[in-house]
């Protein structure tokens, strides 16, 4: 206790002294201060938080985020449980919201009231099976098993496990725990193990790839894990992807191998991370678009790059995860969320039912912000989706010093006689994630660092203040404007906004829109109908909504309609994880989904968006 | 034509000259005599048999014995399509038989009116798919072919299709060829290639296999392969194969491994007899007592061997082809037959279909020799079955001179003054099978050159006829029987049968007979009540039966009521390869089929037959 730091617990005012490591929320119960821990203190709720108020703010872990949203703990928020005390500091006591179990999954405001039931079909029974004995010599292991269960488990076994239970069923002497998916028996195991009962949901995107392990029982998150796709080396985007893999088997066998390294070392992680058994993940659900789908399962994506853009395969796979080598429970079954067409694909469908979009008894649209974005719109009447390839500029790829959404990203900036930004983190920035691209360039416009038509407006940088000038340089041949210098920066060196990096934003402000107002027109719907916007995708709750709007990337709806969902795919995929009446919803779902192609319907190419500004 | 030699075909009186080699079938169309070849000269029906009446008999084939059974056989009987002219003589155009077109499965009496339907469950439908287009954009690769199947398939395909599918559809411009097995979808191919649908049937005892390659869509027998058991090497009876493998996955996998080598070396062999692609193989049943059964799905047999000798699994097991690594079509169902009890397998439960009696209004008695044996009686009321442990001597193996019943073996003896033989196919003998070592040892008890304890009288052997006497011979410290003279023989050695043969035929008819005599106790039957004792087993055909009577290996029946039906066990497998309804069939009565086991009912060991011949 040589080093403790003292913290003070608002409102009380208690101050204490705190060992650094120890949890807010383990040295509050020690003060005998009153912290409602609803789910025990693992992350899974948000009961416990506290906002730092004095004091510099530890950095959000991945359940924060999940929990809070990234709102709150942008405004300090955090879970005590999953906060260690660091340095002195005062913090706020925030009294608990009232929530449901399942609140993981609930990670915005649209989400926290929705129920949904527990029922991931993974089941595991402890039973004391009686072994085949000289009175009951007309049986056989397998029976005495399935009469030990007692229920409708089907008889039919895999058979890795028939190769195991002769020895299983006599070693525990007949104490054994029988995990089924489903009627269908995938593990037994020695002796009681039935609190392990885990899933991990993927959402494989074109540039970033997040996966979450899930307590199957309890629908508690114990982990998240992700990072970019390493397919990107291959082409950053889809297009460039397909042409790699176009027609030649060893290029998408590499594409593939890429990606299921990455899934294994995601589930290794999120094993060691949350402390569980790989052996113990019995269900795997994984979204992404048709491309990432077909490869994923080594299905070559060639003709879903060329029109009309099939899929080879639309119905929701389910595949074992030993015939894909995924490195889970070897009869865990791995379930893909089905397909709409070619360029709406089963991450859309996570982003329909997670957004509820379904049920919606007024037009409601749901933008998934990526590569590969994809626009929903309509109400439980009729629904209608159309793909909008932002490519990954939005996700901060492609971008001379984009960066994804993390520790050191410059991800809101502000403009008035000089640029003063906020970095992820607090931390000296290293780069500029998407949210921080898109509010530079609309607060550049405002600043008239910008002309409307993109350009950054060298020519007449006199007219700007002082500070500003000196920002807008011309560097290695290109138009560009600094929004960190050096001196500031993590790296050491500027960090600067190019006048490529505009283009490529114009390009995937424009992709978005035009998507959205084909669907529009379409479905005829004008603004005044649409009652809420929701903006899905990894970093969609990060977006300046104001700034989305300024460059018109979203329609000019009142702002107070337009709300973020977070990665509404990732929630989807652990909707379908836990629930399997989700999962049924899905499939559902996709085959009522009406796709709008804009190939097959050019009139709607006049709808394509110039690339001002 | 040089080496032309000369055959008469009766009635008809004509002589022609025929190239050797030259089938007789085709020597007499050439001739203008009618041959009626009802399967268009395949070997698959018996329409075009003949006799030889004048010159040496051709060794028969597979399809001879198989078609026409062994007594047809041994009187000179062969299928005219199916055998070469090779020296002069002269043979009878026989007037064909009426007979269905699946006459195949039907190789003794019983059989022959039989009828079965052919419902093998695999079907193979030619398509034309139209390919996705931009005015059917929202569909996919999948569901152009179900829509051109245009009924009830199932719309999961195996990930393998699902990956060869894009390519498929193109190539071929959406003319493919669908395999199913009952709603699955199973292959893909381009073009037509509906007129090729097989499956393979295998039989694996003990001490041998055979495999039969059929046309799933005719009936049609293609081919016919067999061998030793390889696994032999680890033990001739089960329990010492058993014990080798107990509790020792090594010896386990060394023991499947071998097993799985000879069925994928019989399928290449049966494939190229047939000239068929592996590939257009597409079920595969197996059926094979307990023990075999667990070996070769890699299962430990370990308690299969101890009391109370409970299998691990008696329920069908389905496994596709590529899990077990057996090269057929890789998505093949590979189907066990279900096994009633640790001795009584699933060749029993292949003996029961082939035999129908469980249809049988009265009481029947299915006797299966083998080195692991079983006896099945009963009626439609109730049918119970036993195991009996034969050991391997009633298949010629651990017999000294012993052999299978196979080109060169004595299978045939009569003891007058001296000794003449029958040796199969009228060669000089080069060992003695099962059915030679009963009919010799039964002769040789009429002939006093035994006691009826089954000791080798040599101490009497003055009192014998002088051929005799100098064939009841002591050698390497053991009392022997010379049947054939080393002058006389084959391989150049004198052929005997020694006192431990005898002993071993002894253990062999008393596990029977003590089956047939505990079952009968059980049932409450008595001889009078048997309407008929079926023998099967791949020897059973060739066994005297007034010898086997003689050494009371079967009781005392009238010899009219006791018949031999052949290798029933390799039937059955056939009958469930081409019909769905008796697969089914054989699961259910796996079930209603009780089970007697001498060790749960110690009071039956008293009937265990004393070493008296």
């Amino acid at each position: 206790m040589g080093d403790a730091v003292s913290v003070t617990f608002e409102p009380d005012g208690r101050t204490m002294a705190v060992a650094p490591g120890e949890t807010f929320l383990r040295a509050a119960q020690r003060a005998g201060i009153d912290v409602v821990a609803t789910c025990g203190g693992r992350g899974r709720c948000h009961s416990c938080r506290i906002k730092v108020i004095k004091g510099s703010v530890p950095p959000p872990t991945i359940m924060d985020t999940v929990q809070l949203g990234h709102d709150e703990v942008r405004e300090g928020f955090r879970l005590s449980c999953q906060t260690s005390v660091a340095v002195d500091c005062t913090v706020m006591v925030m009294p608990p919201i009232a929530e449901s179990g399942h609140q993981i999954l609930s990670c915005t405001h649209d989400f926290r009231e929705a129920s949904m039931s527990l029922d991931s079909g993974v089941a595991k029974r402890f039973v004391k099976a009686e072994l085949p004995s000289g009175e009951h010599h007309q049986t056989s292991d397998v029976e005495a098993i399935l009469a030990a269960l007692g229920d409708g488990a089907a008889a039919e076994v895999p058979l890795d496990l028939l190769r195991r239970i002769p020895t299983l069923l006599r070693d525990a002497d007949g104490a054994l725990t029988v995990t089924t998916f489903h009627r269908r028996i995938i593990d037994v195991e020695s002796g009681d193990t039935t609190a392990h009962k885990y899933g991990i949901a993927f959402d494989i995107g074109t540039t970033s790839i997040v996966g979450f392990l899930l307590d199957l029982d309890t629908g508690e998150q114990l982990a998240g894990v992700g990072s970019m796709n390493p397919q990107a080396v291959y082409g950053g985007d889809l297009m460039s992807r397909i042409a790699f893999a176009q027609f030649n088997p060893s290029a998408l066998k590499k594409l593939q191998a890429r990606v299921l390294a990455a899934i294994n070392g995601f589930v290794q992680e999120a094993c060691e991370k949350a402390k569980v058994e790989a052996t113990h993940v019995y269900k795997v659900v994984i979204v992404g678009n048709t491309c990432m789908h077909h490869i994923f399962l080594g299905i070559d994506p060639s003709y879903v790059g060329l029109a009309p853009y099939a899929p080879s395969v639309r119905a929701p796979v389910v595949v074992p995860a030993k015939e894909l080598l995924i490195r889970v429970h070897p009869n865990a079954p791995v379930c893909f969320l089905p397909i709409v067409a070619g360029f709406v694909g089963a991450d859309t469908m996570a982003v329909v039912l997670a957004t509820r979009i379904y049920d919606s008894p007024q037009i409601r649209v749901a933008v998934d912000i990526g590569t590969n974005g994809e626009v929903v719109m309509g109400s439980r009447e009729k629904l209608m989706a159309c793909s909008a390839p932002a490519g990954p500029a939005l996700e901060g790829a492609q971008i001379k010093h984009g960066m994804r959404g993390a520790l050191g990203a410059i991800e809101k900036v502000e403009i008035g006689e000089d640029v003063v930004y906020g970095v992820i983190g607090n931390v000296p920035p290293i780069g500029v994630c998407g949210s921080g691209l898109i509010d530079a360039v609309a607060k550049m416009l405002d600043a008239m660092v910008l002309e409307p038509s993109g350009l950054l407006r060298l020519e007449e940088r006199e007219l700007l203040p002082p500070a500003l000038r000196d920002r807008l340089i011309e560097r290695d041949g290109e138009r560009q404007f600094v929004l960190a210098w050096a001196t500031e920066a993590g790296n050491g060196q500027d960090i600067t906004i190019s006048q490529q990096d505009i283009r490529q934003l114009q390009l995937a402000k424009g992709a978005i829109c035009s998507g959205i107002l084909m669907l529009k027109k379409v479905m005829n719907v004008s603004d005044e109908q649409i009652t809420e916007l929701m903006l899905a995708g990894g970093f969609g709750n990060y977006i300046n909504i104001e700034s989305a709007v300024r460059i018109r990337l979203l329609p000019e709806l009142p702002v107070e309609r337009i709300r973020y969902v977070g990665n509404a795919a990732a929630l989807g995929a652990q909707m379908a994880l836990l629930s399997e009446t989700e999962r049924a919803r899905a499939v559902d779902l996709a085959r009522r989904i009406d796709h709008v192609s804009l190939a097959a319907r050019p009139e709607n190419a006049a709808l394509l968006v110039s690339g001002d500004i």
